[in-house]
């Protein structure tokens, strides 16, 4: 089973990547570029009957090792296909 | 307009972020995680009418920057909500 974990700095949280990419792209021409936040997306193939109880599972790896609760939100959810 | 663009390595392409992040769940008892890829997404606030030329535009960001096509692939959608 898939499942997706979304990481992104919180509102509010200074993000210097997503301000470098944004500088970035306004260098381009892109200039209707209002603001970039970048964040992590985490992809894990786990062993798991119920998608439900994965997804549980999964929260419990974000809130230990795979966010930083200070600083980044998190979402979490089981999915069928890939990016 | 909210833009967001997905980027994942490739597959075949060697992930040690994500092997690394698959090391450290085993060592915290999550041995039903069978694989790990830990790849980008990228929020982009931008000044735009239409989604579908959004969308388009922000593949060409892509193209241009936010992902190197040797290594990472990406997918581009228009959103309502935040993660």
């Amino acid at each position: 089973m898939r499942i997706i974990v979304e990481v992104m700095p919180k509102e509010g949280i200074l993000d210097p990547q997503g301000k470098a990419v944004q500088q970035a792209l306004h260098q381009l021409g892109y200039g209707e570029v209002r603001e970039v936040r970048v964040g992590r997306r985490i992809e894990l193939e786990v062993d798991a009957g119920d998608p439900a109880e994965a997804v549980r599972s999964a929260e419990q790896m974000a809130d230990t090792l795979l966010a930083n609760e200070n600083i980044e939100r998190y979402q979490v959810h089981a999915v069928e296909e890939t990016v």
